[in-house]
């Protein structure tokens, strides 16, 4: 009789390779998946000691046009953010990886999934809710949260013991003293020496930006283009026009690197309820952040914004941060998103420098809801400035009754 | 019989003095109020050129104190910012400046207040629902919005002519074609020029902060604390305690200066419904601003940081910005930003850099709820892995219903 | 040369007969408008009048099945209700009414509409900002809001006797001393006697409802089947089936009106800041209300009711309420509406008695997300009991930190 | 060496019988602890069974008041509900009882807490969440999710079966086909029968209230008076004046029973993410909320209504279904419902009939924000007609852009 299937979101490296073989012994096929989504990784080596380990299989897909396209730009379209801070990159990740890993386990007929992920963290709780809305009869192995697999495995060394005698190839390279997690929207950092949420990240620690320190003395200028809110067009420093999801967020990732753009090192509070601090270094979205915001500044209603803003960019952002991206709540807000973005047209001239992008200026040729004339104060062309005598005169009834109570119990307002 | 008074909010400039004379030939005994919010500013000359012109009073008070600990703290305290972007430097100072020159109104028996503000802008809002708040019976008036004086004065030639025939003194230095609001919080820019929206602001516009391209090359580092959220302490880069709500906010102005830090170029949606084009540069606040939301990821529960962000922060932030301080909805919201503080106790320690501050690190030593222990991903003291699936499991149900749905509807969730 | 032309929203009531004339006297061609939005009212009469005055052109529209559909039936999609009371049927009506008469005005070159509402009411609000919307360009005359109209018409007799003067006919019925607008969705009775908010409504004032304490003695029961959330078919009390949007609807208010189904008595707060009396029956739009949100129970998945009801149904309800119907916000905010109601396909069986409507049960034959074997108390399939173990465990992750901090101050949360 | 202890919620009924006797066997001596929150109990015959399984203690504790000053009070404050129709009942004495149980805990030095909640259901959730909260190291037996317990007890027969053998006696009564929770607030049906959705519940299942079919036919008027948001005084329609928190409570709830006030049968979204459907019953809960929102309308700010019911009225009221009260988001909100209670000062004169409680009028003698003369249409003291025309003016401002553009993309607004 066959053996049952299970697909591993295998990384390569050895805590996944330890679940690999540990799977394989627990009478499982095991089919060793990988996503792409920009990291930079050796995938060759990857399937070459996934096979060399047991695995029946391994798959990988390239996931990074449907990243950007899906998530990394749906979270510039609604200005996402998590805790005023974090632009959600590992959070934007999880969705396409876990939905390929479910699309090869039901191509490959598993009737399991299996992570890496531990106990404590955001991942697992992403991926699995992810696992389950997809197809709610998945089972999932969940290795670092049985206990029959975590108290073998209570360290670092029971991993290399058991490696070493199942034969598992181990990296000679030493273990960074923290965890990272890369893909095309940014590098994460945490755990080990920066649970100290004091010490400062060493400056090596950065994959995607080199040190503002380091960065050129020149500011360097280029301008881009949205349309409905979407990166269209990326005019470089040196004059070239750069079209193509994939394109624009590569060539902005390089542009942001140089000049040491979108570092972040927060304390955080993770869906489980527990803080934790996390570092991320993420150009592209920093940079497509700060013009898509400053664009909306010239060509969005005001009122459309201020709900946007308060209920639409809050609430996507935590459903993403949470894990919650298959869930009829993200589907409904998420047409509340593009519903915003029809007037986002429009072209932002940007500057980076020594670990900053700002904006040197903006137009757009199709909205006209700025009016330069209008908003002068030295012309009165279609405004009566009496009308704003009669808002203030109304505006201000419900303020004068409130001015008289206080006045009535003693409370003068005009007091310091 | 007495002439009825009134009392002006005079500038010095050219529109005051102009609006100064125009008041005493309308009748009026003018007491010359001017508030000192930290600007750089001649208050002698000021008062000269005031009684000059024929004011039968001059008034000058010091609200630096009052602004900084009343409107500056508390907008630290609740990480206030409007669309985004706007750190509301000049918002946070008109509550104070409307609430002393009523004061002052009150005092001297004037009848009237009056103001030079012009009839498209959020200024002329915020002073006149502050006065009719805080006496709904004072008469305003506000010349730029009446007919016999906006028709008089079409220009700034008119003002010049009339300056020159009824001997106003006026300063030979050329008008800058912009028009600029500074205290201690910021300066704010617009106008002029500044109308195209695309036009990237010169150079020497900028009067608080330093080019980011002549700030020192090498960083600088300093700590902040917090009690109760509000700024209590500053040792700066040479190891100088500071204490004391002003002089922490006048270094943090010098530090922001020298590094360039806090200038932003927006376009921003005006009350009256108008979209206009402002540059502020803020130093101090974009520091504080910074050290309190990063402090607040270390000491604030998730929930309370949650609502605080979505509801309190959002809604202050829009009333001061359009000129609501006075009002019973600003008072209630004022409420939660101070109960959401009581935790926020700790140290930042920060970096400012070319244009940038950054955090370095943090800490505190009454709060406890983050702890390095319970984030690591290597002990399970006091948890276990396997209520985390068990919390998966629960979360999951709605999300499985959701996707066996749409599975039965024929819309896989598996597909990209 | 030709008169420039007008549009007027005509009654052939006395106000604005008294416009009509007035309106002809400063020399326009008036078009008499009237929208048939279900209200009782002898239009041939009000013709007749109309065109006796001195109207150039008479129109009569019927916008019943647009406002239902468009209006009516989209405030029960997202269970529209202000202040927690008011289903807002007015404020349903006007933008149907102002977009029909823009069009009339187009269609008869007319360079302006009138109204005859009053400067302190909600509705020339509602109606201005809607003729604006649609026509930036329209000139509005609002004559009791012209000091040359309102200083001569300062009372009631002085329109009487220019009503004699100039040959208006003027009908011998006594005015109530309370104002009353009536449509389809309810009947509004304010000002007048009303303005003391302490007295009870007379009982001959209601004209939609009979009074609960004249209804039937025995319940009424009926079925209601909605589609996407729009009411779809009716089953009534005989057995009988009803369909077609305004069928539904007109036999939903002849039953409420039996009942005494839908009297609301409530002080509200106007858009211009005055607080104001208003009493309201509103039979179809209260029974369709209850039984709409009664279904969403059954229907809708919790976090989706959740965002809505917090976001859409607070927001979309205040737009309505202050005439902001012809907005971008609007606009927005109704594709959630929309987004919202996919699953909201079932049937409930509802009970009339005695003013009230209750739920007797309900059921849906497509959507899935109630199952009785999942909530049961008495089975386990699909469910462990020990996930809720883990759920309950990591919930409390937060508020076990919480309450150590509590107890560490000496606050004990046991305390009474 | 002594035995461990715990501290059990004792009901009296069948599962906690067995749930006591169980835990003896497992080792524990038992302290059964029973809360008066207002029940219809017989709390002497509970203490003899109780003693007689062989509990080491009874307890029984009187929280009625507790119960109805800072929880239902606190509802009333806020006007809180749950998804638009349940005024929370349950959810309210939850926090009481759990602190109560706590309180006894800890004075026997019990080492654990136990009680006899379903797996499936809420409060499960709002008791343990309160325990930790309260007591962070308290161990929590519940042994409906302990699986040596409910495989063992997996039906009725099971426990009855047990308790013959145990010698626990049974009383002779027929279950109800429906679980019932009661206090002061309300009675709660679930379960059993009531799992189909649509089925009407039995006429003889509501225990708080009399049918509306027999209530009487004259309807009853009385008054309601509060201070500060607060019930503070009754006068009832035999003219007694009622004070006291208790007895008002308790008189409302016997005019609502009387008059059949206050059922609701909702299908509702459980914590753990099954709906379910509950029936309930709160008599006096419906008619203070009537009052109380009745009441505000007359006397709360619009803007201060506004934001607390959008955001501390829905946050708590979820808040409390959830089983968050001990959470510091609940506190942090509740500082704002009490904020917003300074002004809600008045009475409101009601009348109950045939099932519903309505309004007959209202008046305030402290608070002046209504003016019958302010809000009449017939008079212009201290208001400018023309005043409105700025307002408008202003406000359109945005809109006629929207206009525009719509015009300018061929999307005429006056298309119906």
């Amino acid at each position: 009789m066959a053996k049952p299937k299970v697909c591993l979101a295998y990384s390569g490296g050895l805590d996944t390779s330890v679940i690999l073989k540990w799977l394989i012994e627990q009478g499982y096929d095991v089919v060793a998946f990988m996503a792409d989504v920009g990291q930079n990784e050796d995938f060759g080596a990857a399937e070459k000691k996934a096979l060399a380990i047991g695995a029946v299989k391994f798959v990988v897909e390239d996931l990074k046009r449907e990243f950007v396209e899906e998530l990394c730009f749906r979270a510039i379209q609604c200005n996402a953010i998590f805790e005023d801070q974090y632009l959600l990159g590992t959070s934007l990740a999880r969705p396409v990886i876990a939905r390929a890993q479910m699309r090869v386990a039901q191509q490959n007929e598993c009737i399991a999934v299996s992570h890496g992920c531990t106990g404590k963290g955001n991942d697992q709780v992403r991926f699995e809710l992810a696992f389950y809305a997809i197809q709610p009869t998945i089972k999932v192995i969940a290795p670092w949260r049985l206990p029959e697999f975590f108290e073998r495995f209570a360290g670092r060394n029971d991993l290399l013991d058991y490696s070493a005698k199942v034969g598992i190839p181990v990296t000679s390279t030493k273990a960074k003293p923290w965890s990272m997690d890369e893909n095309l929207a940014h590098c994460s950092y945490e755990a080990g020496i920066l649970e100290d949420p004091n010490i400062t990240p060493p400056a090596d620690m950065w994959k995607l930006t080199d040190s503002p320190l380091d960065a050129p003395n020149t500011p360097e200028e280029f301008t881009l283009s949205f349309e409905k809110g979407i990166p269209s067009k990326l005019v470089t420093s040196s004059g070239q026009t750069v079209t193509g999801s994939l394109d624009i967020f590569t060539t902005l990732n390089a542009v942001g690197r140089k000049h040491g753009i979108g570092r972040v090192d927060i304390v955080e509070n993770r869906f489980i309820g527990i803080k934790s601090r996390g570092c991320y270094d993420s150009p592209a979205m920093t940079i497509l952040r700060a013009a898509h915001v400053d664009l909306e500044g010239l060509v969005l209603d005001r009122e459309v914004r201020s709900l946007r803003d308060q209920f639409v960019t809050f609430t996507w952002s935590k459903l993403l941060y949470n894990g919650l991206y298959f869930s009829p709540e993200r589907e409904f807000i998420e047409k509340s998103v593009v519903a915003s973005q029809d007037t986002v047209n429009g072209t932002v001239r940007l500057c980076a420098y020594k670990g900053a992008v700002s904006v040197l200026g903006r137009f757009s040729e199709t909205e006209k809801l700025y009016s330069a004339e209008e908003s002068s104060m030295d012309t009165l062309t279609d405004f009566s400035p009496v009308d704003t005598t009669g808002f203030i005169g109304i505006s201000k009834i419900r303020l004068a009754k409130y001015g008289q109570a206080k006045a009535d119990a003693g409370e003068s307002l005009s007091r310091a």
